[in-house]
């Protein structure tokens, strides 16, 4: 019985994927500490402070299977401390080795450590659907390289693009993202095992080769000062989960946006006994779109609460920290929903070629007013061309007319035009700039960084 | 296995209380959504939209208890639809009934008046814990009226007050916020029952009955125009739990601050078995002040998922509408937590009235400088006083010498004052201005308010 | 020169008013402070804690033209301190009266009032437009009571409601924000003058009543206790401001939406002059439209940044203070912009009934399914006429038919209806519910609380 | 008269710099749009898109002190466009040359890559900042490298560190940050100039060249694709500058806690003049310190407000833009203020060496608990010593005595161990860990980037 919806059985697969959700789940979350009290048991004992045999006998009790999860949440509540009631049934367990548990560390060694393998775990998941985004787009935006639809700004109609420019577009911008991650990786993937105020006051010489072993283990980097009050890198991760939620929520927003009823362009995948509405039988609404854009206000929410985080008092306290235990699950599970969720969306949804055409022309010509301009303005100079092909769009619009009647009827434009030419003008398709040209450009690019599409 | 920490089996404790978390899982919330059904169904019985005996028919089955959980997380999949699943398996099950089920409503309107009654249930916790809170700070600002320390501006010593008046201080901001909810109340829980654009098309003429009738039942108020697009009181809700939590955040904040080793004017109340470190056995730590600190950050945060959730498009959307499902679960359970902490924190914490007097004297009598200020600038004027307290305090201060001592170096105040005069201006207790009173003040709005405590 | 969009003498006015302005700027904020000084010496005169003489001369140079803002400038920048250049410039100006300026209160005291009688100016000027845009919503509401238009959810056409229906519901959500104005206006306007720690110290048993007696003179309540530490009445302003800021730009977006070129629904008053595009000549842009949406984030995050700023430390901190000289103007600011935006948009949009008609034609009669689900229902029972409309509406969909058409090809409709009859529940018109009668209740209510309109 | 706080004359130095405001400042904002219309001028001049001729006599023109600003406010204001003012004020001055003017770009070029070039004056003085405060935070880290203090972990004495290793984890954290910029920048300074829905339609095949070479005159690289509707690069800016604040904020507080009366352990430079309070005349405030950490919440509101700004419609839409001129100048301007602030106070601060000294010995030895339960472990095992060292370091706290008086009241401990043992144990000094190494460690990565110190 979930109370959150991240948790919620019937709702949790809208906000996430279980994939995600098994990484930071609770049971995971004890696990990962295990790891650490093991990697940290078995670099004690490679080093000679503490038995080996211990160490050993330490590595084998590091299994959350072993162990009664009650029995740990009832020893939790006693100690009103997070960590030791796991630690006081694992040394319960280790018999004669219980003594080295935990040996020399301090509890947010064990806790951040832990936090910094499941970030690892995340950012796996991510890398690998971010990059399959990255390729799905590529690929389709040179499918429709040459499909041309209305460009808009400030949502009235502009001018003409290709619907695979605008894909393009988004996939240059994931690929920034895909760069981005890659250089703060290292940094994200730092462990962090140092005792109480990160002096390894405990372990005295030992501490660095301890921590260093502990983290070679766990196949995390070693920071160069404690990071027990920086939490930077936290934020950093953070920033990541940011900025690649919002461009999937704008891409949400701007599907959900091009499948109104009055734009039609695109359209949700529709699977057999998907219901839009309760009461209204036609209706199929835009819900895996929806569900895409909904997600990167509650991501961009838990991103400034993990900024806040880093507002550590002294060598470490408790409030700041709880921020990261809500807020680090939180945008990874929701990123996980996102990135899932797109991945579906582009191998099912219907792109309408027949409406795109169709709202092209919409207006009657008006889209090429640019053209037109410039065009006009090649003969007229540029600020005759604006006048009268200003006032001429104004009465096609106000008069619901072709733009080709209401500029035929100027003189000026008589004396140098003649239809033919000004419907040529008037065609979309040539007007697209250099949206193709685009397109090869972004391709290339991705090719660059991940080999043949 | 939860991955939020708000369902995090070991965790969950320090987030919310198992009170507050019932009125929101995931049960619960199909239980109210059938609650919803049940007086819908009830009140088309009585106004004869349905059949009555298929209205007590659908009634019937309107419990959660009676349903396969399993089900209806596979029929919520296939449907893509938050609500259907839950319909269609309640169709099945009221039989002949079945096609009257949800007759003329709409999702949102079974989803909304069902996250109503939630927040019905949630104000009453927050206001039976409210009262509470009041009832006791009121009663121990008595209790410690007389009780003189140090009060502090900028985080330095600034003049002395009463550890009662600073209760009295808390025990009035929160009898604001108790009078704050009072007034919401009547907005806050209002229903919305009326179809697919809230135009109670479906139903007709009977459509305004119906509402009425069915929120009647679930003792909900009736809005005079649909709720769908316009979700200001979910907001209202929000911000009355933001307020709440933020003055709880900062009893917390304060409590751990005065609990400050070199302060040491309050301790957290010490369980057997509580551990402060797993590595420094004599560390006592304020966790249970941390956890109330730490909880309001999260809250703001999800009070202004809620705010931004006010952002409708046309009769509806489901992207503003996710914002509330997640925040408005959140908040409540985080609160709940905050409250019952505070509660269990004023009926154990320590107060230290020995460290209090120690800090009172710890600047040898430099935190009465204003009042010597007063007392010399009667007879030496004011901006004259001013000039010799000031110097004659930095010398105290930069020296770490007794201000009495200073002071009397002085020939214009030897001239005037002699050193018992000095010493009296110098008692802390002494100089508690009206702190006393304020207690009294606010200890009778409260009276006069809930009766003799 | 300003350096923030607020101040920049360019773009300025697209996000806010010079009215609003001019409450928060440097020049008032001291006039402000000063007014407050003048009230305490008057006061502190009357009870005769002060010479009477030496208050009316005070009361006197309490007038920022008086002074050389360059001087101050420079004073408070050697005090390092907010108030001191201010209160050392008054103390000369007034002369032998100098020494009781600022007589026995603390810097905060006068800050926080001034504040607050900037708040009420700000209230003033909020509650006057807000119950301008109420009886304008409530007007349009009843002219355009019968304009029938498509109702979207999901941004999907889903059924008919009127154009004054969709007003009448923002109509009663201003009304609910204005309900809450009235009820928090006499916490929010609460001044305090008690001193250092607020214990009225300085003044002794005076003390109480000099701060009463300013208050009154100030046109303000008198808090029960001290607010220096309790900023919840801050938070209470930034709540209702948010409330409002977040409807306003509710209906920004909703305009701009309804006036996409596909919709059309909506046009934005066109003045002369006014260009939508620096390239594209035929473009009106939903400039105003965007500008009333653009303005609540920001606002939001200064709700924020006031809820934070309820974190105070100890009697009083300055980190949680400056949170509101930072957000308390520039929400009131913001907000006067989108009020002013929004009366204006009001007296110059265009409704194009003929583009909601278009519209509503749009799909063939699917959006009258609901409908035609009621009433195939009363003959063949709800689930078969739902099997049977959910049927043919998705071949009406796919093959862009007349809805009319694939219903007739139902045997089991053939049976009972006839096309007349089938046209007539196609008739939007027909079908909009109580969209009327809501545009009536509302109204009345207006009405009833600010008279005949 | 500045109605901001950024503005105000009076109190902006407390939220910002000169140097940086007039990097922002509205004058400025329009010298970089004629910056970038001068470019673009000369660059199509170069490629023979417009007259050579033309293109050096707008780039004469292309300078703000030429433009009588009133006019430009007003032609602004008739145009209702951000831009269009300014434009119509140039293809005036430019003559014959005007209607080259801006030729084939859209508004959102100009403005964007004018911001751009903001960005780079901005993070050139963050960078320089930056700088200065890690070589100054390392020499300072090495100067208290042996300096020993209390490490306190929330907020209670934990074990002792060095003041130095505190100033070495400051530096490892803006060091990470440095890294951060330096990959950061190349994909901030990117401009963008392509045309109205990016596709360089109006300029044809000469379009990526124009914008190649017009984005080489301002020294910017050149994006893949169009960044109208992809604002990730100012998102990535927002990044940095929070991060950043968030760890200057961090510092204030630590220092404002430091500074405590009852911790003493650091002060603010104090300067003649300097008020603390206008009624305590012995009160010094940490007003520098509170300044410092007040600027990140507003900072971080800022990021976020950037983050969302990054939900553009279509092409491009007017609503989130706008956040981004609120936003990137805010939390640039802020951040100036909490750098130079910073580098202020490493200026003029003053260690308290003896206060140090005197906390370390506040509680009698038990700040060493750690340390005595490693030592008695090694004789009596850790769980035993444990048990021992708790209990005696929970009488030594509840009766005040010494610890070592404690101590050797157990028989276990006087068996194995003397009293020159433990005093030795509990001398802070000897048990600082690897405090000194870890200023080296950070000392040598620093020299390692910037060379010798």
């Amino acid at each position: 019985m979930g109370s959150h919806v991240i948790d919620n059985f019937a709702l949790q697969n809208n906000f996430g994927t279980a994939e995600m959700r098994a990484v930071f789940n609770d049971v995971t979350r004890l696990q990962r500490q295990l790891d650490v009290e093991a990697a940290l048991a078995l670099a004690e004992g490679e080093l000679d402070v503490i038995p080996r045999a211990a160490a050993k006998q330490i590595a084998a009790v590091c299994d959350i299977s072993l162990y009664d999860l009650d029995e740990i949440s009832k020893e939790t509540a006693i100690a009103k401390h997070s960590l030791m009631g796991l630690i006081n049934s694992v040394q319960k367990k280790a018999d004669t080795a219980g003594e080295y548990v935990h040996y020399g560390a301090t509890t947010q060694d064990i806790v951040d450590t832990a936090t910094v393998i499941q970030l690892k775990e995340a950012l796996a998941i991510i890398e690998r659907d971010l990059t399959a985004i990255i390729k799905r787009l590529a690929k389709l935006s040179k499918k429709y390289q040459h499909t041309v639809m209305v460009g808009r700004t400030h949502a009235m109609q502009a001018l003409p693009i290709t619907f695979g420019y605008k894909l393009a577009i988004w996939t240059a911008e994931f690929s920034r993202h895909a760069a981005r991650l890659t250089e703060s990786k290292a940094r994200i993937l730092t462990g962090n095992i140092n005792g109480a105020v990160g002096t390894f006051a405990s372990l005295g010489e030992a501490g660095k080769a301890v921590e260093k072993q502990a983290l070679d283990y766990l196949e995390l980097n070693v920071p160069i000062a404690s990071l027990q009050s920086s939490r930077d890198n936290f934020s950093e991760y953070a920033n990541l989960v940011g900025l690649i939620s919002a461009t999937l929520g704008k891409i949400g927003n701007e599907f959900y946006n091009l499948m109104r009823t009055e734009i039609g362009e695109i359209e949700e995948g529709f699977s057999q006994g998907k219901i839009g509405s309760s009461t209204m039988p036609h209706k199929r609404n835009p819900a895996a779109f929806e569900t895409l854009a909904s997600l990167t206000p509650p991501v961009l929410k838990g991103v400034s609460l993990v900024h806040e985080s880093m507002h550590v008092e002294h060598e470490r306290d408790a409030m700041s920290w709880r921020q990261e235990w809500i807020a680090l699950p939180e945008i990874s599970i929701y990123l996980s929903g996102q990135l899932t969720n797109l991945l579906s969306i582009l191998d099912t949804f219907v792109v309408r070629e027949d409406k795109m055409l169709e709202n092209l022309n919409r207006q009657y010509g008006l889209l090429l007013s640019e053209k037109v301009m410039f065009e006009v303005g090649k003969k007229l100079g540029k600020q005759t061309a604006h006048h009268i092909v200003y006032e001429k769009s104004m009465i096609a619009f106000e008069e619901n007319r072709s733009f080709a009647d209401t500029l035929l009827e100027s003189e000026a434009i008589q004396q140098y035009f003649d239809r033919p030419t000004i419907d040529e003008w008037l065609d979309p398709a040539k007007y697209t700039g250099q949206s193709v040209s685009v397109v090869d450009d972004v391709y290339q690019e991705i090719e660059k960084i991940y080999g043949r599409l």
